[in-house]
Parts: structure tokens; sequence; C-alpha cells
């Protein structure tokens, strides 16, 4: 007789690009998105939390003439064959609510969402396919009250889950300063703004390669070209020695800041223009004048000059450091100054993208790399202003800006600073030696519940207790309550603290051991009590 | 000359059967979520998140030959032709991480999971297809104490959210005794499972149409066939009268138990039983003889005798009824009785799907349905025993059970009880009346939200005053701030408390307008003060 043949068994694992996330890794993250929330709430802005799925029409992804949209979406076609497709981002369908409910909504909108996103792309070590976004943004105007707002709210929320003030800096650059240096340099025509865009687009990918070429490489990519360390030649933009030093004079904009300030409060004889400085503002916005250094109190309007200085001329320019200029003012009132939130051009994120003040925060404090080299932790969140989005539904500009906080990027912070532990204390473990007194481990287990302690029954065969000590070791437990015949007649508990249990088991010697027991016999009726104790000490 | 054709533009909504959810709708679920998880935690529970992509073939759903897996599902070819799916509940997923990650977890795996899940299914009113659940499962125990336990937590929960005691019922049944009433009616053999499966079918949809059809329905259904008020016949079973008369028992079961109980606490001859039972309760677990009724005394003690009688004489009768008296111990001891967890044979949800203990929790209190008559809310979360989920992953039978608590239901039941409003307090209004003081209102609601209280200054186009008291309105601001250039050149601030105002509006002759103001003026430096001190007030 044949044998039916069998299904084969399915796979336990998740598709490429997946994980599953754990226990603390669940509850921190939670934890860290409710602090979030708490600060964006604090700052007006309201929830929003809109589907998993939106049209692909909607997310802007549109269809090209093949079987499926576009890479980098996971998209499908419903029944009545319209393209859905899972957000990539939180903006995009900030967009589209915000055209479908822009009647019932305030004007201005100020919104946040937290959640998933999906990305249908390469995975690679730590990236993946299913990650968190939390994002704010205010839609419907134009102030730079706005902008101001989420530069603030940005520090208050690193703050709330746990980086410390002088850990961080938010780092504020404004697009149009940039054009503004470019119409100088003769590659921006704002009477014909399509002109020159090829060339303007060699120039933005070559400063966002500062980082890796240095100024040098980036000024080999803007005239003649590169050849590189391996000798491959990559072509150069073309341009004038002239454009090629305006542009460079730009991506070095931040280091001779740094130089003018750092001679500035170096020099005795330019100490009255920080006490001018240090005057205005603090009788202004109420400072103390010992609240800042000299070198802070002289970066935002050094910057400005300098900026004022590469852009002179251009119109676009001098709106943008206007724009600075107003950012920075409205910050100082609110007493966020440059220890916090400071003008630096070398903030060049998502150029294509954004219209007018872009940010970054970036966290100061060294980690080591994966070779023990130390390094600066770098960005956890960045935004800017946009004025596109919603127009693509509505034909109406609606301007707009708005922040997104890396979420993963910041829980390895928050790890990296020690502020949140890789694995949170288990519960309480009673244990079962008499199958048959079931109902009382429950009452005790039930007990300690009552009192809010965290605690479970071994609900595993009890038979060997060995294993129910090693299921309390890999839970975590910091405590576990033993409870046999010989108890039960004496009307007491066994309560073993195993945290201490593991330190003494390690280091101590035999007088130690004897002398600092890590297990207590009490009554019956003082269990929560005796737990509560020990839970106390360990913490 | 041709005009260049234009990209119409995409449609702003939602595809069909999704929708946003705005402010309070997010933060009153979060809220709930967040106090569930505490709960769960507090039992020892540990959080799981898995991504929302499974692939098809882990979370069960098998290819046809065609184009499309099942109905049901959003499920998508991934480029090396896999087909992936969003998951339909959280139940799948856990079994393919406890089946991949067995070596790593402990075991008994107690974990909680809350999140969306979506379903491929045609939309309705008030029914998405995109939703939360919220899960508790322990894997890997066959131990009764596990059922109890989540009995227990689920109580707690509804509590924890804000369900009196009182207003809740946990209803606990067991698969295994219904299959000794078919066992005793023949229609059950326990040599070979497979005969009279089709005719425990009908019998079980049957039972599925008590609410609608009554004990008579069913009784027709079970036995020559039912004639409908239309006129139009369903054929029966064709049972044989003693065969319908036992399932019919069964059925009934509920009803009798009642009456059973009813008599008895009215009947004195019968006091002497109530005593006993509260005596021996009270001695073993402590409780005060006060604590229960004489019908919450009785109940499950009444509700295990008359299973007993109804399933006599079969094997798995025996052992349904043997597990449903030891989780009325275990519940009992931790100080849960009838009040809050009973013994309801009419439990009969997910009979396909378990296969042991199956509990539902039910809310008693009555609301207004949409024709305005009065009926009971009904249920908001149920689980049960079954173990074969993992099993089709690793060839190994493991044990398991789990709650599911229907959000958008427990939501809705809060919200009818009055515990959460529809709408949260809105921010405190800086408004702007001299463009110019920008940075000034900017440092006003800077000392606000440092001093923890919510607030926002206007950000839209200021000229009309009318419009920032419109958007204050729309957006349930409790205070609007207002500072003119008389205000600020006598060193104060108006503060208009926008609920008092709106009442007197409403309400008020033109003397308590004028006895009780309300728009006060105080110095600047007492701003937050009086803004503190009017809100406290308002709560």
């Amino acid at each position: 007789m044949a044998k039916p043949k069998k299904e084969p068994r399915p796979k336990a694992e998740t598709p490429k690009g997946f994980r599953d996330y754990f226990g603390a890794e669940v509850t921190t993250r939670a934890a860290m998105l409710n602090a979030i929330a708490g600060v964006y709430h604090r700052y007006g802005f309201d929830a929003l939390e809109s589907s998993a799925i939106e049209t692909v029409e909607a997310l802007g992804k549109f269809l090209p003439d093949v079987d499926r949209p576009n890479e980098g979406v996971f998209a499908w076609q419903d029944e009545d064959e319209k393209w859905l497709a899972l957000r990539y981002d939180l903006t995009a369908p900030l967009a589209r609510v915000y055209a479908q409910h822009r009647n019932d909504l305030p004007t201005p909108y100020r919104r946040y969402a937290m959640g998933p996103v999906w990305r249908n792309e390469k995975p690679g070590p730590g990236r993946f396919r299913q990650f968190y976004q939390c994002d704010a943004d205010t839609v419907g105007t134009a102030s730079m009250a706005a902008d101001a707002e989420i530069c603030a709210m940005l520090a208050d929320a690193l703050e709330e889950v746990g980086i410390p003030r002088g850990d961080y800096v938010v780092r504020v650059n404004n697009r149009k300063v940039l054009n503004g240096v470019l119409e100088v340099a003769g590659l921006l025509d704002p009477e014909s703004p399509d002109k020159f865009v090829a060339e303007r687009g060699i120039v933005l990918r070559a400063i966002d390669k500062l980082d890796r070429l240095g100024v040098e490489g980036v000024a080999a990519l803007l005239g003649e070209g590169r050849k590189d360390a391996s000798g491959d030649f990559t072509e150069g933009a073309g341009l004038s020695p002239g454009q090629v030093d305006s542009i460079i004079r730009f991506v070095h904009a931040t280091q001779d800041i740094a130089q003018q300030v750092l001679r500035a409060t170096m020099d005795k004889s330019l100490s009255a223009e920080i006490e001018q400085t240090a005057t205005a503002e603090s009788q202004r916005f109420g400072f103390s004048r010992e609240k800042f250094t000299d070198a802070q109190l002289l970066w935002n309007k050094t910057a400005l000059n300098h900026l004022g200085f590469l852009a002179e001329g251009s119109r676009v320019g001098a709106e943008g450091l206007a724009e600075l200029e107003e950012i920075a003012t409205l910050l100082a009132a609110q007493g966020y100054g440059p220890d916090r939130i400071v003008i630096d051009p070398s903030v060049v994120r998502g150029l294509g993208y954004y219209t007018g003040p872009v940010f970054e925060a970036e966290l100061t404090f060294e980690i080591l790399d994966e070779k023990g080299r130390p390094r600066q932790f770098g960005s956890v969140a960045g935004g800017g202003r946009y004025d596109d989005l919603v127009a693509r539904f509505t034909g109406q500009q609606v301007p707009a800006v708005g922040v997104s906080i890396g979420v993963d990027r910041l829980l390895a912070a928050l790890h990296a600073k020690g502020k949140i532990g890789s694995a949170e204390r288990g519960p309480v473990v009673v244990t079962v030696m008499d199958r048959d007194r079931m109902a009382d481990y429950q009452a005790m287990v039930g007990e300690l519940r009552q009192a809010g302690i965290r605690a479970e029954v071994y609900l595993g065969n009890p038979k060997n207790f060995g294993n129910q000590m090693k299921y309390a070791d890999r839970r975590g437990s910091p405590i576990a309550v033993i409870c046999g015949g010989d108890e039960f007649a004496k009307g007491v508990v066994q309560i073993k603290d195993l945290i201490l249990g593991a330190q003494i088991a390690e280091n101590a010697t035999v007088e130690e051991w004897k002398e600092r027991p890590s297990q207590y016999e009490v009554p019956r009726a003082a269990l929560v009590d005796k737990v509560r104790d020990i839970l106390a000490e360990q913490s």
C-alpha cells in the first residue's frame, strides 16, 4: 500500500529582513516612545494613527507599465485591481490625511505619529524591512515659529528620554542659504530655476560625500575629477576655480566659524563684543550672563555673519539668513541657547526634499565602534520644512515642517549611555514542591500580585527541582519562594534571594557565605513583606 | 499647440475598509493597552512583538493552484516568488515564534502581544480591515493552573481599565464536557473519533444558533427540521428524540443550574448545605463568610454537579469536569469567587478550535442599542486551550492556552460607562496680537511647557483675532492668553477661562456674567501660577 503523501511541515522562520522583538526590547521602546509622546503632547501636538495600508496612488509611487509598482515598497493588487502598499514613512500618509480631512482639522495642524513603516529593500546587518518612526509635523503655517518650536521640542524630547544636556546638539541650517551660495557661484538663476539642474545635482552629491572624501576630495569632484586610492577616476563637474572656491568655502564654513569664535574668545580685544552680546541677550530674555560660555554666546552671531558673507548678493540667500536669525531669536526667547541648538552650515541632509530650514540632532558623546575606536555617536533625528506634499492632492501649496526621530538609533544611544538595560527584572517565581498544593502556591502568587509585585507559579513539570531553579535563572527572577511539606506543616515559607545568591556563589569566601545567608525562613503571613524588603534591597 | 497632458491628482482617501484615528482615539486606546500590559506583566508575562509580515506558509494559509492565496488575508509574492502576508491574528505568529526560538525561550513561555492585525474581508459598518488585538498566552504547559491564571488575569485586566467588579463576569466551560454529552448521546465514539463527524457538525452549528432560535428552534434543527417565520424549511439532523433530549438538556444547562441555585437559596432545608460550602471554602482559603452571596457560593458546586449528571458515563466528560473543578479551586484559592469567574455551560465559543477549557468575559451592564432598547453589553474577550498550533511546525504537540481581548469592544464599553471621554482637553493657546512680539509669546509658552502645562502659540495668520478664538475653540482649549501693546506696556497679561466663558455665554444672566468674570489680568510674572490655578479649578 502506498503511504499517503504528507504535506511538508512549514518552516518556522520570519521572512527575510524581519525579526522578532522580545521582552525588554519591546517595553523599553514603548517606554521611550511614550516619553516622547508626552513631550509632543505638551507642545500641543495631537496624536494621529493612520492605517499601515495606503493606496499606491496616495503614497506617491506611480505604477510603471509593469506588473508591480516601483521597488522600495511592499505592494499588491486588491480584488478590484487597485494597487495597495504598506506605508514606507509617516510623512506621505500625513499629507494624504491632511488633504482628506483638512476641513475638520485645525489650521495649523500639529500632529505626532509613531509606528512601524516598511521598506522593500535589501536587508543588511542591523537593517530591517520593518522599523519604527516617530514624527511630529506642523502643517499649514509658514511661520518660522513652527520651525523653532520643533527644534526646541526635539531638544526637550532627547532630555526627557535620558540624553543629558551637553550630550546632544540640534544643528540648524537653511536650504535657502545654500541656494544663495549656488546663486553667487553662478549655478542658480532665480529667473530660470530649471537651468543648471544637472550641475547642482553633481554639487549636492559631492557635498554629501564630505564625510568620506574630505574637503579636498569634494573640491576635486567639483573641478577636474578625482582619482581614488585604487586608481579609479571619477569625472568632475568641470566648474571653474572661482565656482569651486565659493562652494568649498561653504562646505568649510563650519570650521571657519569655529576658528573665528575661538579667536574671538581668546583675543582680549574682542571681549567687548562678547560682553555686548551677553548683555543684549540677557536683558532681552532674562538670561544670566553665566548661563553660556563665551563661545556659545558668540556662535550663532558669528555663523550668521559668515553665511551672510558667503551668500552676499543673493535674495534667496538673504531670505534664508533672515529665517535662521528669526529661529535663533525665537529659541533664545525660550531659553534655548547655542548649548542646545546652534546654527551650523554643515547640516546638508535631505537636500532634494526640503525647501527651507533643515535640522539634525546629533549626540556628541563618544562610543567605541566595532573595531574599538572611539567615534561620535552621530545623528539620531532630523527634519526640515517642505511645502509640496499636500499640493499633490489639492493643487494648493500647504507649508509644513516636521521632524523624525530615528527610534532604533536613539534606543541604541540610550543603551550605550547605560540608560536602559538589556534585560528587565524577571518575576518572583513560586516553586512547586508538592503538586497537590497548587492551590496554596496560587494563593501565594495571588497575594504577591495584589501587592503589585511581578510574580508567577512555576507551571512546568515540577518533578525536577533543579529545572525549576534553571527556569528562574532563565527568567531573570530576583527571588524564588520555596514551600514543601515541612514548611506547610510549620506554617512558614523559604524565600531565596537569587541575585545575592549568585553574587555569593561567584565571589564569596566560606565565611562571607555563612555571614550573609541568601535564604530566609519567614512565617507564611510575612511572605509579601519579606519579598518586598528583598526587592527594595536589590534595586 | 497641444497642451501637455497632466498627471491626474491622486485621490486623498484611505483604501476601502480602513480609517484614520485622531487625538483621543489614539491616546485612550494606548492608555488602555498600557494598563492591560501592566497587568499581564505583573503576572509574569513577557512582551513579544513579531513583525506584521509573515510567510503565508507560516501563517497556515496554503496556496491553492491560483495566482493568489486564500481570501481573508492580504498577501503578495516577494521578488523570490515567496508568498508573504500580513498577520490576521496574533496566535499564528506566536506558534511560529515559539517553534523558531523554543530553545532560547523559557518553558512554559508566558507572552503577551498587542498590535494591529489585518483581514482582507468585506468591510461593514464598524468593521474595519485593520484592527487591534491584545493577547496573552502560556505555551508549553498542560497544567490547569495556566488556564486559571489567565481567567484571573482577565478579571484583573478588566478592573484595571475601569470595569468595576460586578459589571463583568468571566464564564468558563470545557470543550471536553460537551464531548462527554455527545458521547452519552451516542454521537461520539472515543474508539473511532472520526465517526459521526458530520452529525456533530450539525449539532455544533445548531447550538451556535441558540441566541437567535431559542431552545425550541435548536431542538427542531436537531430532530425533524424547522420551518421559519417566512415558511422556509431547514432540514434537521434527524436525531432520535432521546439524543435530542440529551443535547437540549446541555443547551438548557445554564438555566437549569440557575433554577437549582435559586431554589436552594430560597429553601430553608438547603441552607445547611450553603453553610457547609461557605465554611469549607472560607476555612481553606481564609475568605470571610460575607464575601459572597449564598447564590454565588452555591453556583460552581451546583454547575459541576449538574454537568456531571449530563455527561455521566463518559471518560472525556469526567476529565473535563475534573479540569473545571480544578480551575474553580485554584481560582478560589486566589480569592476569585463566582462573583467574578463562574462555570457556565452556555459558553460555546470557537468550538472547532479549542481542545479543553474555553472562557469568555462578558460585561453585564445594559446599554441602549441603536433602536433605544436596553441590551446587555456582551462579550469583550475570550480564549481557551489549544494544543495543535506549534505541532504544525515541529511535529510535537505543545499544549497552550490563551486569551484575546477585543480592543475596540472594550474601548466602546469604557465609553459607554463614561470612563473615557470622546475629546481630550486641548492646549492653552497663547494668542498673537502683535506679530513682532512672537519671541515674547514663545517665551510665555516656553514657561508654561516647562511647568508641564500643555500649551502652544497660535501659528496661523494672526490678523483676524476672531480666527484665533475659533482655532482655540476647535482645539478644545481651556484657556487663551492675550497680550497686546497695552499689556506689554503695563507688564501684564490677560488670561481668559474659555470653559467658564462658554458656560456663562450659554446660561448666565447679565448679573452672573458681571459677578463671575471669565477673564483675568495678572502681572506677566504670575502667568504660570494663574493658568495653573484656573486649570485646577476646571478639572
